[in-house]
């Protein structure tokens, strides 16, 4: 099996992190989103859509989006519930993550950390920092009720918001303000295989 | 069973098409976005994220994002396959809806629907074209090759996806330049127990 992906970015870390615990072995194969390496005719036969991750599996069928592919590999482990309703919930978070979360917090960290904080796009990242922060208070609210996102027990929803959360002071946003946050990062670290970003 | 929601959005049409072709009985209450309704500490105690829809549970439970409760009602029927790869080629389609497909789609639609076009909103209008532009392009491409979005069988794949895309003109994109999301537009309206936007 074979995944393309950047180390850097949440949502590859996301499916290293879920491999990890899970001990599926695969061949990482690094692709360069600055480069265009995303853009090119043979990766869009991999992912039409442009994006990593995208995993080759090894009888040559293609899966893609983060999320879907943590809830493929997390189908029938304790990673992700068989009950329906907590099974739900989790997906619930995963779209939260999307919608409500990356796109303000895996944003604004891109514009500081890859693009260096160009003037043109200032005004967009500062615009981000409210959403983000109310994306961060969710979780934290949560947090505090229970030690992972869906009860007292680390499921996918975790791993994939862990992603980009435990990056969040490199998109301007300060972590010191969410304890819970930082202690359930602490807990997720703690995790045997656990593996981080380079 | 109640459902929280507002029949001219796409993400709450989602929960009603389901909601009909599984024949689930439900009562539904509308709720003004415009007015406020979604924000006020009442509608927070249900959804804290301050957004519909929202399902309540005969016990009581809360289930929000869309895309997470036809995940549940389609658990174990036609509507979600079993085979663990299609299931996540459809949870890949409801993960590009929500990136890559709503936050163009949808919000044009709101701009010129529901805000009737202000001024001040009118640049992230027409930035927002392009983007829109290349997820019914995406759709296109898949639609050409199959009947529905995962295979010839409806999924909620196109139950999500289908939900902002038939307005798609309401946010200023022209689904003559897509014959077959037209064609399968009116395979879904064709299907026995189809309801539409109000």
């Amino acid at each position: 099996m074979k995944v393309y992906g950047d180390l850097q970015s949440g949502n590859c870390l996301k499916v290293k992190m879920l491999l990890s615990f899970l001990s599926i072995e695969h061949e990482w194969i690094d692709v360069n989103i600055l480069a265009g390496e995303t853009k090119t005719d043979a990766f869009r036969s991999k992912n039409p859509n442009g994006k990593i991750p995208a995993v080759e599996l090894d009888d040559g069928r293609y899966l893609c989006e983060s999320n879907a592919i943590l809830g493929y590999f997390a189908e029938n482990t304790a990673l992700l519930p068989t009950d329906i309703y907590l099974k739900a919930k989790v997906y619930e978070w995963l779209f939260f993550e999307q919608y409500s979360h990356e796109p303000f917090i895996a944003v604004a960290r891109f514009i500081q950390k890859y693009l260096g904080m160009p003037k043109e796009r200032e005004d967009e990242y500062f615009s981000l920092q409210e959403g983000g922060n109310k994306a961060l208070q969710l979780m934290e609210n949560q947090l505090a009720q229970t030690k992972f996102l869906v009860g007292n027990e680390m499921t996918i929803a975790d791993i994939s918001l862990y992603a980009y959360s435990h990056v969040a002071d490199e998109g301007g946003f300060d972590l010191n303000h969410y304890p819970e946050i930082k202690k359930w990062c602490h807990r997720i670290q703690s995790t045997p295989s656990y593996v981080g970003m380079m």
